[in-house]
């Protein structure tokens, strides 16, 4: 017997009941607020984990994909909300880089990346990250965010990758509040 | 028109070739020698990058995943050899956690892992990592590795995963170098 070879990853089925694909995003505000909805819904709907993150175009404000936390439901330690946006994203471009293209695209996400997210946000060739609820937030509910700090945001400035944190926050940090409030799992390795 | 929202991860077709489900590995030097087979293999056979992981339960010596870099064919810049490994074994147990069963597994990887695998391997719940080549080896033939430095195997080790380098470097690195002379692509984001 060999063991299983292939996997399948998804986002849920109500994410096009949230998600306006056609629309134009013409602010970091109004593509956190996406992120962070997305977030929320995870919660709401019971799908994993509280965090939200999206890609979008940096020049047309085109949404190319998002992506939530799937860990639980997926039995998956790497499905969190910013690899199945990267996933995704590459995709839809069918490139393993979204950059090789020479279109510039960025990555929204609810809450700052853990050491895993923030090397898959290098990996992907996105431009631009934006945050919005801290690591320290994410801790504070007791979620592990690994070997994560200073001198990681420094490296991915150093690859040409601007940098951008605090970005409604306080909406973020509600829906992990919300999350543990309401027992939530935390699923650190 | 929605976004593509499911994709799919696999292994190359020739890796039942290659790997003996059945085998019982008693040693590190057998574990890491099927780790190394598989990133050589997947450079003479095309069908991704010079890195080979494999997944064992630590008592019974019994082989619980492989993986192989898949970044450029499934165009996926997370596809690296551990992230694969981490992804098919958790479907295998069919939990999020590779410890969750109280089962210790430990991984074992043809080449220090990047900055994502690292944390990776902290949120997949694998109680050992061992390590082949070095990261060095991989940014000689001009891969990236991110932020990644003694820190982070320093937190790894904290939380309680005992971690082994060098066991066969040399063999690995063989690999690193075949794939570099031969023109392989060295695909950073």
């Amino acid at each position: 017997m060999s063991a299983v070879q292939q996997l399948t990853l998804s986002l849920p089925k109500w994410i096009n009941d949230v998600v306006d694909w056609q629309k134009v995003y013409n602010t970091d505000d109004e593509k956190m607020a996406l992120a962070v909805e997305l977030s929320k819904q995870n919660v709401l709907r019971g799908t994993g984990g509280p965090f939200g993150s999206a890609i979008f175009d940096c020049v047309s404000g085109k949404l190319v994909s998002v992506g939530v936390n799937r860990v639980v439901p997926m039995h998956n330690s790497t499905a969190h909300g910013e690899m199945m946006a990267i996933m995704l994203a590459e995709q839809n471009v069918q490139s393993f880089s979204l950059s090789a293209d020479g279109i510039k695209r960025e990555l929204f996400t609810s809450c700052e990346p853990c050491a895993m997210c923030l090397g898959g946000t290098l990996w992907s060739g996105v431009k631009r990250l934006v945050c919005a609820a801290t690591a320290d937030d994410a801790r504070a509910i007791g979620f592990d965010e690994g070997p994560v700090n200073a001198s990681s945001y420094q490296y991915l400035t150093d690859a040409g990758i601007e940098v951008l944190r605090l970005v409604q926050r306080d909406a973020a940090n509600k829906v992990l509040q919300h999350y543990a409030n309401g027992g939530g799992e935390i699923y650190n390795g």
